[in-house]
């Protein structure tokens, strides 16, 4: 069964999706930037890039860091940073929840056209 | 306020989100590849590509393309490329209003946060 992703854009600082989340995610999960990239696949300088793309968008940090910089020090997800991963999850839920008896019945629009097309392109 | 674009997932073929639907919207407007390749300022082998993609995704073709090629000829949508549109779209619409309350209360939570996270990070 397909399933959806979503992007929440605040344009025109940027946008949100499950990539910069997840991100987050590894981040609280093992409490440091450079961890949290590791499981990313992700290097430090990108991660960072992209924490600090959205504490632009949200105007104010998404990691409390320790001192010692955060590469060394390690990080904590401040209130908003949670705050981002719940709100999104919970959006994702809701959307993928109303979206399903639709996709269902793409998926069952597509099976009932089989031959419909035939030498169309 | 923010607003939702999403991305269909039909793994492993790959998946459909708005670009790709513009792109049908757009062919389905000009009636050809080429012009509406134009359109999304887009080549138009890229624009081809991305139906080949569609036509893998769903197992059958979104264009029915007239006699001497595609660009030369002209096209025209399919029965299933007609269908993948209207219910992208009609998708995103129950998306974006169940995701709608969630959006403007993280929004809300980040305001209300102004200041909590000082110098944090």
């Amino acid at each position: 069964m397909p399933s959806i992703t979503l992007r929440i854009r605040f344009e025109p600082q940027g946008h949100i999706g499950h990539g910069k989340v997840e991100l987050l995610e590894q981040i609280a999960a093992f409490g440091s930037i450079s961890a949290g990239a590791r499981q990313m696949n992700m290097s430090y300088k990108r991660a960072w890039d992209l924490i600090e793309e959205m504490n632009r968008i949200f105007g104010k940090p998404m990691l409390d860091t320790q001192k010692g910089g955060a590469r060394g020090g390690g990080a904590q997800l401040t209130p908003t940073g949670l705050a981002v991963i719940a709100r999104y999850r919970a959006i994702e839920r809701a959307a993928s929840a109303a979206a399903a008896p639709h996709i269902a019945a793409l998926v069952a629009e597509i099976d009932g056209k089989r031959g419909d097309d035939e030498g169309a392109g």
